[in-house]
């Protein structure tokens, strides 16, 4: 496959995850050398004109209001799902169906359900030489994918404890108006899908472990929100603010989780540090260049945690970018995760997160959602 | 009261906790302007000799086999339990009930019955004007006395999470020997009543708010290890080496705690943060004379964690140390601890952490005990 | 002007610097909001076969070897200068006398003469409507941008103390072949003008106030390297490998500089302090998304040093990327610089730094370099 | 000898280092196995009163008014010189010529001249088994202890860099009344001796280097300030406010040095950080349990500054106090001093640093001001 046969991309949803994919596939075949190059070919959008305007703006060729029409147009090979997660299903999987690539934003589903017929409709394609991944962007922080080798790599030994946190204070102020993120119809729920799912996916895939049994805490402190339609109307909010959870991993680890949007002064701080018998990892986005390890080996003398400032050629992805010390920015999560798909499509390769690992995700969710429904009881993880 | 007429101090105890408390009572006359004057009068221990050579070491200027005598001395006025929490009731009691003020080494017990019927004889002796204190010895560090500070001056609002660790990194070897600490006949419990006390002590200290209801989760890595004796044996681990729980505090904040002595890299880290409406506060105590905090009243623009040096003379305990950023270390903890016990019976008041706070903790820690032990179950903590 | 015509630029040069600049050119108009597009129209490299496959990679629609056919072709507007020092003032000087706008790659020139003709063609040119800016794209780091901001607002007094350092450990190896710029003809200087110059600009630019008077000390570890040729044979390194100078700025300050590419651990660690009479400031690009703040009017109990992450809208070019929190990286530089330029072209504006600012670092480094001939004399820098 | 036989000490001077050293002669052998134990014999002041309230304060036995008298006491082994600099050379000869041991505060003197003398004092004494020492305490600060002993191991390989800075702020105030401190006849120089002296001896301690020449430059930003007696009148400031300067070391390396008490938010930033071929070290005294390390030796991969925390046992000083992540304070770097001495005495070793080494600080000192005197002009350090 050349340049001049690329592969026609097609996205539905245009707000921010659609404007960091745009970014994302515009940029990934300018640095990377691809086996085969993208298209952006058709944008998708409910309103004409703005899916018009929003196509000038970020280099889509085409728009559609209709995603079944995206799903049957010939010059879309892979469609990337950038709506909200009630939407999620029925166009993935219509898509698998057509035989179209799928890249699916997370969550993968706002229900097991939904996402075990999203894993079902994966397989099914898979066999006819269809790919699929879950948009977990996370992974290809280069820190991370560094943490995720080193660990498979034996460098921190055997797993004892997770101790992950994703932080923000966008919603501390209760004068904030309603919106669709915090309405369970939509979103599914609140910070602990939304934001617990990513460290909850991090856990899974740095370990290599599933989280097994959860006891898990939920709580929503601002009840109501004035409606953003200023009619000085509340609405209620129907999803967590915040979301607790204790776990342990297949393993034997014993792991603490925890999501919220009230932690003020912590603006995106997706942190998570791994301790095993042989060294520890650490790792916080608000400093997304650095890898914290610690080395259980060396002597005590000269031992501490150090700071692996992750822009050297050797690490993930950094063969491609600027000189050492010269960071990436949190849009270059987006453009290795294109670069992976794209180059698991031209091998034939299985991608990963896969729509297995999503709804792996989505298992775990709803086991903390039941624990917390019933006063903290620990609660298995089912698997599929 | 002046220097001539000090107050005797008869010490229980000469291990690590002896060891330090002995430092602090060498120095806090020296540096705080005192009401009274501790006298290093006894020290107690059970092996004549060691106990001797510990007390010519430390500086303390008399010598006894059996606490029973120490209690009855007449230039004994305070007595210091620094033994294996097992041994601290029938001491304290004895020592409360013989009119002598009492400062007891945490936990105040290794259950609750015990802490209750120890609260219960310093309540009885408090009428007589006999002063008791538990040893939380952390809530002195300066940076956290400020913290209290600012808590209460209301600089954070509404407390919305907590997040408290403890993490050390001793035990992560399994092939380290078997020691009182792993015995729950003589410690109690592990991580969770050694380290863990702390964080439960500090976070009602700091909230001003009790922890409401638990959720628990313990775990034991290492199940047996070798005995000391060399013999080639192994013993049980009968305590945990890893505690977690979440909970809610009275004023409905939500809070995640972790003790462990796995955490490889993790020395001492005791770290708490505390997110309000209004701002956060942020420890860790391998930085102990830092304090971090965001103000969420100012504007975004120019906002964000500060890191304060507690070594400024308005800050607490600072008035009587050295200039700015010339730091205090981990003893100073006892030292600040001595002052103000010191000050509370020559003033006649009431010293905090007093032995129902002690209690309290105990609480705590028996809902998450039960918690664990009933799949971790949503557990109300029990009051007085 | 509108989409429909759009401002031809044209390049020189493909290496490093130009890769980046490319990224920016593409990305630019994506996600800012223009007055004027920029169309990437041809791209003018020395060999053609590599000149069309950078055009190829880097998304230019034409090429050209010959940089005076480029100047000439009536589809670019713009010159963007991305070669050696020796070659940027017969380039620039002959592009602006064609009326083209031109961005210049940093250092201006290798020598003041140079960067004195080119800024006196600037002048001129600027008097016919042509713009003309000098890539000191540090600038344009949304803390920096945010720091001479806090310093136009008085926010940290009348400045006495600038602390620059530059580090870098690429040349750490002796072993590491002879490159160009250890070469005098084609560099003009070392890690002086490579990267000295940028922490000259940056304090320049932030204080508003300009380097007075220097004395200077330069090194070269390495006098020999072995030629990347594989020959075995060594080359002279004609450049320092560091150097480093105090200098008072014309407000009274006193200040620090060191640049160098020894500093093993260092991999891009350009850092500046400011202290002012009323508070500091502190940034170190291998943390480029912080920047740090010590407002010295706060009450001494709660000040402190605090980590301002300048993710927030408010934040300089932030209103354009991603949610607070979610870091920019190095390329975003070169974007943000690309955005000003535009803007200026299209409201007939002087672009900053402007040629006479270029010429102004120029002149501090001409005048350490006298001074490191001369025993470290103190030097005057001369003014234009 | 046993404790029977202590070594009694008298010490000249109570202000701040009175204290600091009270409670180190205080403690030492409470905590440190000695061969001598000191005995804290007598205090000597100019005002009766306010010395014997000192002593009763920190724990002497016995005052003297007259440091002549004290040195003639048959109870004084070993005199500790507190005092302002202007008085060193006279109490320190006379003590040595007495055949008293001498620790004498720094800087060791005022000017070259007096340091001279009393180095040839020491010497003389010295083949009489009469010991010395000048009071640099940061070298026993446990990090700095540690580096030194990784530098000489090799860990850093040849020396390339050194960047050391003592940064204060309280005199940023120009309020801030006169006093001693910057008054030349008392002090000597400002920010110069009296923190520079710390960075130029650490310097050479760690480096194991000389600095063999300099150009300095120093600054008085506040000329005059109100005199400390209230009556509105302004005194003439004698002493630099800050002083930089570069150098050179005799094994090559290139290092730059900066003093102030102007960097507002820096309380006691004594930093030092040391570029060598194979690693690198850095500290800062805010942070005095940490030293930082990076082994450049190691994997890019995996490489990075590491965060040694120097409370382990097998660090220099810690197999005294307490267990891991239990930092130490300011006062400890005493405590470690006068343990070293003891030992020195009884073993009859020669301390470091000794008179010679505190004339190599004085000539750095001095050569630094006839630098600065002369247009920053390079200037040889003198070497005895």
């Amino acid at each position: 496959m050349t340049d001049r046969q690329p592969l026609g991309v097609g996205m539905v949803g245009y707000a921010f995850m659609g404007a960091a994919h745009s970014q994302a596939w515009r940029t990934v075949g300018r640095v990377f050398d691809l086996p085969v190059h993208p298209a952006m070919a058709v944008l998708c959008g409910r309103h004409a004109g703005n899916t018009a305007a929003a196509a000038t703006r970020h280099g889509w060729a085409a728009v559609e209001t209709d995603w079944q029409k995206l799903i049957r147009r010939d010059d879309v090979q892979l469609v990337d799902i950038c709506t909200p997660g009630d939407s999620h299903s029925e166009i993935a999987i219509a898509a698998l169906e057509a035989g179209k690539h799928v890249l699916c934003e997370k969550p993968l589903a706002n229900s097991v359900a939904a996402a075990t017929a999203m894993t079902e409709a994966a397989e099914r394609a898979r066999q006819r030489g269809v790919r699929s991944m879950v948009g977990f962007n996370y992974r290809r922080v280069p820190a991370l994918s560094l943490a995720r080798r080193m660990i498979a790599d034996g460098r921190i030994g055997t797993i004892r404890h997770v101790r992950a946190q994703y932080l923000q204070d966008f919603l501390a102020d209760p004068q904030l108006p309603m919106m669709w993120r915090l309405d369970r119809e939509r979103a599914g729920s609140g910070a602990l899908g939304d934001i617990g799912a990513h460290i909850v996916d991090l856990t899974q895939f740095l370990t290599g472990e599933q989280i097994a049994g959860v006891s898990g805490l939920t709580t929503t402190f601002v009840p109501e929100r004035p409606r953003a339609d200023g009619s000085g109307q509340y609405a209620r909010v129907t999803v967590d603010d915040a979301a607790a959870f204790l776990a342990r991993l297949t393993g034997g680890a014993m792991a603490t989780f925890e999501a919220t949007r009230f932690a003020v002064g912590r603006k995106n701080a997706m942190r998570i540090e791994i301790n095993g018998s042989a060294g520890s990892l650490a790792f916080d986005f608000e400093a997304m260049n650095e890898l914290q390890f610690h080395d259980h080996t060396e002597s005590p003398d000269t031992g501490g945690f150090r700071r692996i400032l992750t822009t050297e050629p050797s690490h993930p992805y950094l063969e491609a970018w600027w000189p050492p010390g010269h960071g990436l920015g949190y849009e270059h999560t987006f453009t290795h995760q294109m670069r992976d798909l794209l180059e698991d499509i031209a091998t034939g390769t299985d991608p990963a997160p896969s729509f297995a690992d999503g709804l792996a995700v989505q298992q775990v969710l709803d086991a903390v959602e039941r624990s917390a429904a019933d006063r903290s009881r620990w609660t298995e993880v089912s698997t599929p």
